[in-house]
Order: structure tokens, then sequence, then C-alpha cells
């Protein structure tokens, strides 16, 4: 099993998103959906701002390779405005929801904001999400408001930075090797399926 | 054809210019062999320190993540010290020497420098990297002295620049399409052989 560590604002973890499950089922191998915050840990990395806006020069490229993938993966392209866009509720409602109910939603999550250009704090679109995944949107509200889910929020960030992690997605595979962007999704599986 | 823009001092890029010769030849594409400095660029760009150490978290990653492409490739790894090193000798040389031997020359500095750690700018591995591309050591000396062969890798870099580059290996199509670091050089020839 790998885990596969994203963030609800990056367009790389969008991507991956998008391409996981099916690499995997591929590989037989199993993932693990993992959302974490990664502006706290960029912050404690010493970036002062957003990367694509600290270094404005890759922020452009990475429009325009986000643009690209999605042109391959048949998808329509929108810029969020603003980005990033805050993942904390979406984050929130994914720990809340069954792990199984996770891909579904973080997808709907995803495409509505990168394909269609909305905000993904939005209650609506929470909604929607959730209902995409089969769930119940008044259960998986009130439980991302507890204390337990803000927790565990925290809890997977401070994970993930302990794990090395400083971008998103990174795929961890079992022995503890990290693949950092959506361009590692198949080294990281076939690493796990080869050496696991 | 492609760009392939490459700096001395780079493990991605060490790791392109193993693969990019055969990578290319299987898809029947061209490649022309752009040396640049990083170093300027990255400072304009807003660097402070050479990126691995301005984020320390990401560069561990990056060495772990070259250690694991040079096992892939049957190469030993030994990480330079001190890292980056002195690239502007053997980029001038390169610009110094007939196009035609510019590959071999560079891949001779790269596993000096990454896989026994050797200096880049020693002068008598300079000499055999010269060598090793079939080219005369004096001559590609005395080149690389002259203010034509200095202004042309400045005008290198220049370019580089003004082509949106922010990192090293970049990939340029003949269509102006970027494609940055080591792990996009399939994507990149596949684009110029589909499009260009």
């Amino acid at each position: 099993m790998i885990d596969f560590w994203y963030e609800f604002a990056s367009n790389y973890s969008f991507l991956a998103a998008e391409r996981v499950s099916s690499a995997a089922a591929l590989r037989g191998v199993a993932v693990r959906w993992r959302p974490f915050l990664l502006g706290p840990i960029l912050k404690a990395q010493g970036y002062t701002a957003p990367p694509f806006e600290q270094f404005s020069v890759k922020g452009r490229y990475a429009w325009r390779d986000t643009e690209r993938w999605c042109e391959r993966l048949g998808l329509p392209f929108v810029k969020p405005d603003p980005f990033p866009q805050n993942g904390v509720p979406a984050a929130r409602i994914a720990l809340a929801l069954p792990e199984e109910a996770r891909p579904d939603f973080s997808r709907a999550i995803y495409r509505a904001q990168f394909c269609e250009g909305r905000a993904i704090h939005d209650e609506k679109l929470l909604r929607d999400a959730v209902l995409a995944a089969g769930s119940e949107y008044e259960t998986a509200l009130e439980t991302a408001k507890t204390d337990l889910v803000k927790d565990a929020l925290r809890k997977a960030t401070a994970e993930a930075e302990s794990l090395g992690i400083f971008g998103a997605p990174t795929f961890v595979t079992s022995d503890g090797e990290l693949f950092w962007g959506n361009d590692r999704l198949e080294e990281a599986l076939d690493w796990e399926r080869s050496r696991a």
C-alpha cells in the first residue's frame, strides 16, 4: 500500500487524484488517501509566499504544464482565482468521511476547482461533493467541525512534515520512500510493487 | 529538434545527459546541447541561496532521488562536496568545442562529478573530458578563454532566461514548449515528435 498525500488547493494533487486509482489498480497496489495542509509546512521551510507567487517564472510554467496535462487527460482547465484556494474545510470534511468515500469526494472538489474555477470552501460545492461520494452532508459537516477531526488534520500535517514532505502530491511507499509530484506516481507504484 | 538546456553543476542535468541521446534517437528526434548558467537566473528570480540549501528538506529529498535514479541507471553516485560546483570553466569549454563533441565532453564532466565526486573546475578533469570527446585540449582551452566564448555563455544564459527557464535541465521543443526536469524528457520528446 502507498500513502497518497494531497493538498486540496494543489493543482498537481488534482492531476494525481485523477490518475492514482487506475494506475494503482493496474499494478495491484492499494492506495490510502491522506489529505494534509501544505501551507504551514511551506511556511516552516522558509517560503514567504505561495511558491508560484514567490517564484513567478516557475509559477507561469506550472500553469502551462497543468494545462497541457489537462489536455492529455481530456479535461477542461480553469486556473483558480484566487490561487491557492482555502483547502481547510474540504480537508476536514475529507477526514470526517468514511475512508472509502474520500477519493470520490476529493475528485469532485478538484474538478470543481480546476475544471470549473469554483471556490472550494463554497458550502454548496462541499455538499455536492459529499453527495457525489455517496455520503450524508449534515453528518459529514457536523463531524468535520469536531475537535477530533480538526486535530486529525493537524496531526496529519505534522506527520507529513515529519516524513520530510515539502510539496504535494507526495507518494510514500510502505518502506518509507518519498516520491514527489504527479509525474512520479508511476515510479512510486513500481517501487512499491517491486520492493515492498 | 529539441534544445536540451543544461547546467554543469546540476544533478538532474547529469541524469538527463545520461539519457537524452538514446531516448531521442529512439523517437527520431534531434537534440541540440545548450549549456548555460543557472546561478544568475535563480538569483534574478529571488533565490537567496542554492535551492537545495535554501529549502533543505527538498534538498535532502533531491539527493535521495538522485541516488535512486543512479541505481536505476546502474551508475555509482557520489554527492559533490561542495555543492553546487563551479560549472563556469566546463560550460565555456563546452561552447568552445565543436558541437558534435559537446555530448561526450559533458557526460564525462558529469560522471566525474556525480559518480566519482571530483571537482569539475579541475584542469586535469577538464583535459580528460576534452580528450574523451576526441578534441584537442590546448585549442579548446585557448578558445574557451576568448571574449567570443565568454560572451556566448552570457548570451546563452540570457536566452535561457528569456525563454522562461527557471531550472535545469529544461527541454524546449521547436514550437517553444518548455519541459522542466529529467523526469520530463520523454514527455518533451513525445511532444516534439507529435506536434513539431
